[in-house]
């Protein structure tokens, strides 16, 4: 088969050398490309009557926060600086293949069940202000009494919820860490929600210019490219989360609360709809490739008529005309007194039917 | 990948502000474009004997219809108004969950089991007078002696049934509220038939267009699309909806009487049958755009002949007359006395040959 | 969306009225097409001993064969006349919605088991004089002593069935109703084979007509959309069909006596192999679409290669002779004596060297 | 729709007499297409010490192998004397149904159970010397000391387990009828492996000469075909024998020894990689199909750019020379001396910046 | 169908003799292509203080290593020298069945639980320097206190885990047999990796080279084909391995310890990710064909452009001079003055019609 492999494939030669060479398993080391010197920590410390907002100053000032009767949300932004992890890993007892899956942001959604606590993997979506999808890997960690986020970088769709803990709004406060949990991920699934109307809405902003552009011949395969590459990568994030959130729902683990498992299950569906909708989105871009393939075809008839048209009408008059151009002694039309007019009507004649013909065929509106 | 979206993407500029920046689980918000300032409350309150149907004036009157003897249909029509749905809700003791639910017309079907009721949600579709489909959100609880049903919009599928139970035809005066409830969604899953029925009408007449406009070059792909994009939806109203109506057939739920179980797994029949014929003609669509391909290139075929009949029998003339067109001092030919009406022979020779030729190839019919 | 409807679709207009406005579920109201004054009846009433054959004068008469020691086949042909099947309904205490389902055809084949007997609902398909395909809708009900079959219209496939029973061959005499059941479904399942084979030699038909018909330029797309329909209305037949026998293989009802269910398993290893036959002819015939594309677009490559090869030869000989046809005052070529021979002579090596590059293009055979 | 059938379909009148009229199940008829006069008996009967290798004068001979010490391997070749089948079958109590799937050809590939043996149907894939694929139904019946098959013709692939027999090789002759039974599905699957080889180089052949034909133009296409039909036609013959394999792996009937069963699971390993292979294989055939598509349209822009190129270079070249053909009184630029060498200068230097143009776009190389 | 096989078939004859001729299941027979004289073994043993690293002289001193307290690994390069396969199979009881399969290249992945010890078979891939895909058939038999791994040629991807053992490093030294099978299934899948993003680059790659090289019109499909392939290749290692890992997973086998189940598990969220990434590459190839279709057809779409827009201008021009070169004796223009300068003034108005006509249809930019 290495045979067959062409001439443009043999200039490809930016063979990576093994990443993988000195990897020992349960080694923590970031592997994404949002590089930051710190990482930053942000810590929520509620319970039902009081609130405590603030970045502490030592990553050791966040190791007290376990094991109190309030629940804590301690945030992470910036994965590049491992220590942080580590130390924080050990403190809260994480084993080590959970600190290495934090740090990987290739990892796929998941949910993995300790005895202590449960870890879950998953991405966060959202368009950024140039219409870009940005594509970040989070974790949770969720104990007893405290939740743990870690984040590739700044920037999150949290911001609301932030805003009911402080705020005193919805069950949030008055509920332990499990709710925290579902709330966490319920706005990162509303998001998707907001992920997947831009999407639609793009899908439809191409069709409608497929066929305002279609005259002006723009080739659009490389936007359908785009799009397709977007719904299969929103379709990686998603389809693994749903089925972490499925088996959260059917899990009977003691940290969640049987009043919690109601708004699991409506998460779920929530998911599954947005699974759904990813579906008919994928179908609605290949059929925009198809649409496009028509539209070149429509066009190159387009072009083939004009050129029949002007072909068939002119070369048959030229070649009349090149009878009559002919230096033959004896053409005795050439001594009609009027012969020119008459080929003239001829011609005109001819013209008239050939018109006639293709508008007949419809290639002639 | 950012740097590939073509020129033609990043016109696409519109991104929506974050919708949900502000969203807190079990809120009551409409999310339709079906604005209606007053919801409007229809009360049709039934035994076997009697029966009362009427608008009530004030929300409140529909309250003491819990926990009767009598079982009471109470319909409302607009869920913009959201307040109205938050104080039935509280009255009947509707989870927050649900009160979202039924006024977030983007929810998929789907079935909840609580104590007390039953939540069922699904989608009603129609083809109004301008043959375009139409999509309407409906929500039902089903509880001991009632059946709410929430509606986005004037105008139902229930006439029908509303006359028999006016009239005391059929079962449903002698039955309790789940033969109600049964009665609602065969009401709609039987709409779903006349719905994909003019789907099927709507393929063979675009089917036969693809044959007859073929000749007319009509591009018929916008239409093809519009139809797959009317499938996709319809699957995606009815495919959850089989869902939940085979849970409904195997619950054992004791709000359901076993004799109503007979006609749910009718009703799951009818279902599946609409689930399979819409597999069909989702299928039929995509085989008429290979169609509508085929035609294209077919067209295309038709025009390249006329072009090569027309080019390869009049330019080997042209350049016969081109020969003799010539000004050398010694053609011979030329002086001939009867060389011009030897040529113009030569020349039917050919044009014979040819069109002799083409027939072969049965290029000329 | 609505907006995007084209031209074309706009012009579709027959909108049904909705005809279910009216439809109580449970209601025999016939749907099929084929209407039919009278139904016909014929009973075959047989033992191991005595058999009897006629058709009764009055619907009353069949209503003795309930109950008796004798199998009872009685066969109503055509269902329009609802009032006849409600009265047989009626006395075999049929369940309304069963009642229902025998009149309408659209029901998909299914099975459903009462305490008394088993509800099959199956098609039956056979190709008639014209080659057409026949779908037929048929139900069974089958009782301890005896078999209902109600079909559409005259003619079926059992004919080799009844001259069985009749001349008391093969096991049918020596078993009760449930091995009649069973001759029945295998009947009808190995008339299927009759008609996927029948479909086979069409599809082997249009094959070897798509390799002949090709240098003729016939259009066969229409026939190969014919024969996709065609396997799609066979496994809308077929394959609901499979699961029914399936179930009926697996149930433990007492009607059906073990020795029969070797039979049955027998028929299921049929019905499996005529689906997985459709599923092969299925992807035959989007096989046959492709062929026939490819077809198409060699044809196209055929046309080209002579406007090609036409139009590469003699352009550029006219050109020449157009040279010398100007009217330059000094042209010294044209004095030369053997100019015109030379020239025919350069014209003919030019047409020579084109030959010869079209033949090493394999363009010219 | 049978409106819709077109010209060529009404062709098709060859409608095939309905063969089931007077078909019987349980009924023994051969429906293959390879008869033959006699059934011939080739008989292996064998112990740990002992072998006898014989063809029996009669039938009769062959029932002493039941219920014998040694295993005896029974073979029949030639299915169309079904008296033979039947008579074998009556002694060896084979039941009806078995008899009649003996001669049914058409049968897939099954496994039966029965009381007091196994009933197995495969079929026999191998390639001819004409490279034509061989496709024969054989089945197998598994007693206690016994092994009867069935085959359609003469030819098998078995002669190197009969060596083995012979030989004393293996483990065959030290152990009973299982372990023959395996080694007969053994060699079966072994040579499929060859058949799907051979498939893979005619896939391998026809994508080299896809890339060598292609500039000869030769259609392919009905070799991919071939090949689709292939593919097709073996995964019928592996995909139901790979689920008769996975039963008899977990089958726990008395008859198959424990030490057995690991040679199954081998087997079933064997068959697994073979169907994963097929579905390779029928992958890539479709590929071939896009290539295929992919090589005419490049072929067809290669015979456009010959047409465009000849003609965008001498059509306007012409049209200069038709300019000074003109027979206008007064053209000041024909009067010049050298206007006639102006102008072939000019026509060289349009000459020379079309062919700039051309290798700019690349289409001249 | 054998006669519609085609000419070019038909010179496809190199049928393999049935090379399976004298096979007896359970012989160990090499089938691969990487023939080595002799079998390299070395032995790494190792216990939590200890470590022995060397290169046995013969066959027989590795046999020592079975049922002490130290891990050892012993691995062997090289299949083709069977006799050494079979000398320690006899050694360490193993059935012959496995022997078989180690030397069987073809064999897929797959895992055998014996009593003493787990066989496992997979594939180790990578890229070698010219960036060719090696494919590589590895054995690895798990007993109490050894692994065995079978190679088939020189070059592994385990110099890291050698290195961790040797140095101490990770968990190795001090866990079983049980953890290193895992580090050895670890580095295989961690590699996996690298080789699907190398894939990834070169879908990249191409994918940029086919925007890029469309306007020179070369032909990307036999690389966007050696993709294809690859793809299928990759996915058959990877996809039965995941079964195999999801087994290795569930098994409570007592060789395995609890320990490394979490090991296990995270290995396996690794193989599904790397499926998952498979299909989304696999999905990428084919959108890279329509891509490429798209391209040709655009191609096609500009050849013909430059044709018509050509021939449309130039044709009606030479028809207009080929009028005044007739040579009728009354054409009154003839006479005109300045007729020649007024054609030359209507030619340039036709020209500057048609070009504005060519712009307004975007054909010209």
């Amino acid at each position: 088969m290495a045979n067959k492999q062409s001439r443009v494939l043999q200039r490809f030669k930016k063979i990576p050398k093994r990443k993988t060479s000195n990897y020992v398993p349960g080694t923590v080391r970031y592997k994404g490309k949002k590089e930051k010197a710190e990482s930053v920590i942000d810590i929520i410390d509620y319970s039902k009557s009081d609130i405590k907002i603030y970045k502490p100053e030592s990553l050791e000032s966040a190791f007290q926060h376990k094991g109190t009767e309030t629940v804590s949300w301690i945030n992470i932004d910036g994965l590049s600086n491992t220590e942080t992890i580590e130390k924080l890993g050990g403190h809260f007892g994480l084993h080590p293949l959970i600190q290495e899956d934090i740090v990987d942001t290739a990892q796929r959604p998941k949910m993995d069940e300790y005895d202590e606590y449960l870890f879950i993997v998953f991405k966060m979506l959202y368009y950024n202000d140039n219409a870009e999808m940005v594509y970040e890997h989070v974790s949770m960690v969720v104990g007893q009494d405290y939740v743990l986020t870690f984040q590739e970088a700044d920037g999150d769709v949290f911001d609301s919820l932030r805003d009911r803990i402080t705020n005193d709004k919805g069950r949030v406060r008055n509920s332990g860490s499990d709710y925290l949990m579902f709330a966490i991920l319920d706005a990162v699934v509303d998001n998707y929600f907001t992920v997947i109307e831009t999407l639609s809405d793009k899908i439809e902003f191409i069709e409608d210019q497929l066929f305002e552009l279609n005259s002006e011949g723009v080739d659009l395969s490389k936007d359908i490219l785009h799009l397709k590459k977007e719904v299969l990568k929103i379709r990686k994030a998603v389809s693994p989360l749903r089925e972490v959130i499925n088996r959260l729902e059917k899990t009977d683990i003691d940290l969640i609360d049987p009043k919690t498992h109601n708004y699991i299950r409506d998460l779920y569906d929530h998911i599954i709809q947005i699974s759904e909708n990813i579906d008919l989105y994928r179908e609605m871009t290949w059929g925009l490739m198809d649409m496009h393939m028509t539209n070149i075809s429509n066009r190159m008839n387009e072009i083939m008529k004009v050129l029949t048209i002007m072909a068939s009408i002119f070369i048959p008059l030229t070649f009349l005309a090149g009878i009559y151009g002919m230096n033959f002694e004896y053409i005795p039309e050439l001594k009609f007194k009027y012969g020119y007019f008459v080929l003239l009507g001829i011609m005109f004649v001819v013209l008239v039917i050939m018109i006639w013909y293709f508008r007949r065929k419809h290639w002639i509106k």
